[in-house]
C-alpha cells in the first residue's frame, strides 16, 4: 500500500493520529483516482481507500485526510468536468457510508500541481463542492498554506476563510515561496504568518481532533541529517512565537477591540434584522430617506499593521 | 444614481436587457457595500439597490448583475469575515424578496482589484457561498474571463465550471492579459479562447436570458473614435469565428466522440451504481479482487490539441 | 557523462547539431556548478565541460547551449551573489579560451526552477550579465518561450528582445501554461504564438547556425508511444502554419507598413541626430518652442490585432 | 510642469534632495516619452527634461530619478523595439551631456503598469540596457521593492542584485502585496524585509547621495489625516528595527561568518586564478583527475533562517 502515507505525531499534549490518503503517487492514478475516466481505476482507488480506512480504524486514527492530487484535469479538451465531479462526490459518499469509522474526514485543497487544474482549488471552492453534493457535515478542511498562496491568496487566507465557514479542521504548518509557482513544502519560518494562523485557531477554540502537521521537507540542497532537526526546531519555535504573539494580541484586546468597535453598529435596532436576515430593501430605503448619506470612515489599515508589529 | 450602470444590447436575434449593479465607484463604498462594517452604508447600498431593481423592472430587464467590486477586504487585520459574509448573504436575500421582479440575478466573480481579496473569488467559490446561504436557486453566474485568469485559471475555466454546476447564466466576452495582474477589459481577439467558450455555451443549450456582453474598452493608448468600431468588429468577428468553429467541432463529433468514449466504461453494470451514488467500497474491493490492476490509458492531450487546431 | 544531453536534428534543410550542457542533474551540482561555493565542484563542472566541448568538437557541433539550471540561489541568506556571478563569468571565459572550437555558444535563460532564483533570469538580464563581464561577443541566447512566460513576459517577448539586441541565436520551440508556475515543456500548439516567433526569426534573417529545437515532452498522463508522433507532428504543423502566416504578413506588408509609418517621423531633419545620438536637449527645447504641443496619436492596438487575426 | 514630481526629505541626518522625472502622467506620453514613435513627443519630453534638470541644478539636487512609466509597449504588434531602445538610450545621452549638472542619475526599474511591458523590467535587465548603450557610468538604480515583486522576485532581490553589480544608488522604501499583480505603494511594515534591505545597504557602505525614500501612500480605504502620520511612523519604525537587526547581524558576525566560510575554498591555490579569471578547463580537469569527486555539502537554508529569526 505504497500510496497510503501514515503520519503519527504528538502535539500540544494531545495525541493526534493522522492517516492521509494520497492516491496520486502511482501511475495508475495519473488521470485521477475518483475522477478517472476509467471506472476500473476508480474501483482500485476505492479498494485502496477501504484498506486505508480499515487501517485508520485499527490505529484509532482521529483524522483521515484526502488530498486529491490528481483529481482535476491537464487539458479541458479531453475532460467531462460534470461527470468527474459527480464521481468524486460519490466516491466520498462511499467513504462516509463505511461502517464503524469514527475519525474526522478532511479535504486538503490545492489549486494545481501535479494537475494543471485541481477541483479542490481553494478553501471556499471545496466548501462549494461539499455543499453542492451534501457532504458538508461529513468533511472539514485541512489547510496547507503553501497551497493557499499557489491559489493566489495570502498565507493565512484559507485558514481564515475555512474557519469563518466553520470548516477548519486541521492545518499543515508549512510554507511556500510566494515568488515561486510550485509547492515547496518548506518549514515555516515567518513569525507574522504563524501569528495570524495561531490567532485564527485560538479564536475558533482550537482544532481538535485536528492539529498542526509539519508536512514539510528540508530544501533540495540539504544533505546533512542535522538540517532536519534544525528545521523542525526552527519551525516549531516560529509557531510557538506565533502562538505567544496571538495570545498576547487576544489578551490585550486592543486589536480585537478595534475590530469589535468597527462592526458595533449592527448590534441594535433594525440592524439586528439585517443580522438575522429578516430586513427588507424598503426598510433600508426608509432609513436613508431619514438619515441621508453615511459618514465615510477610514479602515485604518496602517494603524492595525503598526499595532500588530508591536506583537512581533 | 451614478453607481448604476445600464447596458442595452441586441445579440443573436434575441433582445437582452441588462442592469448591472456596481456599488463600488462611490467613496462611500470604499470599505464595501453589503459587507461594509457600518450598517448605515449597507442601508445606502440597499436603498440604491431598490432603485436599481425598480428601474430594472420598469425597463423589463431580463438580467440583473451584481459585481461586488468592494465586497472583500484590503487587510485581514481589521476584518470580521464571518460577519461580512452573513451581511452579504442577507443583502442578497433582501433583493430576492423584492416583489414583482422577474429578471435573472447574476453574480460576477472577481478575485481582486480594487480589493486585495474579494469574496466572489472565482466561479466555484461563489457557488460555495450561494449554497452555504441557500441562495443557489435565485442566482446564476456572469463569468468575465479576464477575472478568471486573474484567479489563476485558464480563460475558459470558470465558464466551463459554472456550466458544469448548472450555474452559467451569462458571459462578459472580454479578455485580459495573462502576463498582467490586473483587469484590462480588452476586446477579445483570441480565436482559440472564443471557440472554447462558444462550445461550452452550445453544449449547455445557450445562455437565455443571458448572453454575450462586451464589457470591454479600447486600450489606454487609444484616442481615435475609429478604434472603438474596429475593436467591436474585430471582437465580434473573433466570437463569430469561435461560434463557427464550435459548431463544426460539435457537428463533426470527432472530439465529442473521443470524450464520450473516454468515459464510456461507466455506462453499465455496477458503474451505474457509482453514477447514482449507491455503490460501496466493498463492491469496489470485490471488483478489484476479481479483476486486478487496471490498464493505464493515455489522456492523449496532444492528439486532442492537434485535432482542435484543425478547427481554428 | 550522464550530465551531458546530446541532441541531433535536421530542420529547414540545414543540418544542425546541438550539444547542451545541463550541469544540474547530479546532486553534486545541487548548490550550483560554476556558482558553487565549493571550488572543488566548480572544478568538476569545468572537467565535465571540457569533455563536453571535446565531444562537441569531435561531432562538429554548430551550437553549444549552456543552461545554468542551478546557477542561482535558494535563499539569499547563505549566498554571496557578487562572488557567484564572477565565478560564473570566469567559468564561461574558460570555455571561450578552449582552443579549436568553432561552435556557437548559447545561454538559455530561465528565471527559476529548480532554483528559487536563477541568474539567467530572462533575455535582457542575461545580456546585462554578458556585457558586464565582456562575454557578449562569444555568446548568443537560446530562448525557450516557456521560460519567458515563467519570467512574467508574453510568449514571444524574449525572442523579440534577444533579436532586438542582436543576440537571438536559437529557439527551443516548446510552450508552457501561462496559468502554471513551473516549466511544462509542452509541445507548442498555439498558432498565434508560433506566428509571432517565426515573424521575428524571418525579420532577423534566420537563426543559423541555430534553429528550432523541440525541447518538449508529452504530458505526464501520456503513455502511448503514438502520442510522441502525434505531438511532434502537431507541433511541427503549428510552427509550419506560423511560418506560413509570418511570410504572408511580411509579404503583404500591411502590418510592417503600418509599423514603418508609425516611426516615419524619425527619418529626416534633426531626428536623424536623435537616431545617431548626437542631438541635445537644447535642440529639443528649441523645436518645442517653435512647434508647441504634439498631436496625440492612437496606438491602434485593436486594429493591429484584428488584421493579425486575418492571417491566423 | 505638472509632470515633474519634486521630493524633498531629510533622513539619517543627511539632507537628501530628489528630483523625479515621471514623464507619464500626461496623455501626450501615452505611447512613451523617449520611446514615443512620434519624434515630436520625444522632443517635448526632452524640453521638459531640460526644465527638470535646470530645476534640479537650481535646487542643488543630489539625485535625479528617471522612472520610464510609459517606456515600453502595450502590444508588440505595433512596436519597433530596436528603434525604441535606441531612442531611449539617446534620450539619456542628451541628459548626460547637459552641462554643469552634478547630481546622480537614477533609473527606477518597473516591469509593467501602466504599460503591458516596460523596458526597465528589473535591476539586471536595466543594467544590461545601460551597459549595451555605454551609459553604466552615468546612471545608478533606484530600487522600489514592490516593483521587484511585480517582476517575480523576492522583496529584497533587486536591492541585492543592484548592489552586487555596484549599481545600487537609492531605495524607495515601500512595499507591495505579493498576492496582487499591481503596484500598491504601501508603507513597508515587514520587519524581515526591512532587515534584509538595510543589511545590504550597510554592507555596501550606505547609499550616499541616495537614501531611503517613502514613495508610499495610505490605502485606498484611508480617509483620516491621522492615518498618514501613523503610516509614516509605523514604516519608519519598521526600517529602524530593520536597521537595528541588520547591525546586530553584522556585528555578531555569525551569519556573515557562515557565508564567508561557505566560500572560503576560493582563497588559495589555483582557485585564486579562478577568482582572477585566468584559470583554464585543462587545470580544472587535472585537479579532478587528482582529487576526484567532491564532497556534497548542505546549503543549510533552515539553519540560516532559524538564526536570522533570532534577530527579528
Amino acid at each position: 500500500m505504497t500510496d497510503l502515507a501514515l503520519q503519527l505525531q504528538s502535539q500540544t499534549g494531545v495525541r493526534v493520529l493522522w492517516v492521509t490518503c494520497n492516491l496520486f503517487a502511482h501511475p495508475r492514478y495519473m488521470n485521477g483516482a475518483a475522477t478517472n475516466p476509467d471506472c476500473h481505476v476508480l474501483a482500485y482507488a476505492g479498494a485502496q481507500l477501504k484498506k486505508g480506512l480499515d487501517t485508520a480504524q485499527k490505529l484509532g486514527a482521529q483524522n483521515f485526510v484526502f488530498w486529491g492530487g490528481r483529481e482535476g484535469f491537464l487539458t479541458i479538451h479531453n475532460t467531462d468536468v460534470a461527470a468527474e465531479l459527480k464521481h468524486m462526490a460519490n466516491f466520498f459518499k462511499m467513504a462516509v457510508k463505511k461502517i464503524g469509522l469514527k475519525c474526522q474526514f478532511l479535504i486538503e485543497p490545492k489549486p494545481k500541481e501535479p494537475c494543471k487544474h485541481q477541483y479542490d482549488y481553494e478553501a471556499v471552492s471545496v466548501i462549494g463542492f461539499l455543499k453542492y453534493y451534501g457532504l458538508e457535515y461529513d468533511f472539514k478542511l485541512n489547510i496547507e498554506p503553501n497551497h493557499t498562496t499557489l491559489a493566489g491568496h495570502s498565507y493565512e487566507h484559507d485558514v481564515v476563510m475555512a474557519s469563518a465557514f466553520g470548516m477548519l479542521g486541521s492545518v499543515d504548518s508549512n510554507t511556500g515561496s510566494p515568488d515561486l509557482g510550485w509547492d515547496t513544502d518548506q518549514f515555516p519560518m515567518d513569525i507574522r504568518n504563524a501569528t495570524l494562523v495561531m490567532k485564527t485557531i485560538i479564536e475558533q477554540g482550537g482544532l481538535q481532533p485536528g492539529g498542526l502537521n509539519f508536512d514539510a521537507k528540508v530544501r533540495r540542497e540539504s544533505t546533512d541529517l542535522e538540517d532536519l532537526f534544525i528545521a523542525h526546531i526552527g519551525a516549531m519555535d516560529t509557531f510557538a512565537r506565533g502562538l505567544r504573539n496571538a495570545v498576547r494580541i487576544i489578551e490585550d484586546g486592543i486589536i480585537p477591540g478595534m475590530v469589535k468597535d468597527r462592526y458595533s453598529s449592527f448590534s441594535h435596532g433594525i440592524w439586528q434584522k439585517v443580522e438575522e436576515g429578516s430586513a427588507s430593501l424598503e426598510e433600508m430605503e426608509d432609513f436613508i430617506k431619514q438619515n441621508g448619506e453615511p459618514k465615510v470612515t477610514s479602515g485604518k489599515q496602517e494603524k492595525y499593521e503598526s499595532i500588530f508589529n508591536h506583537y512581533i
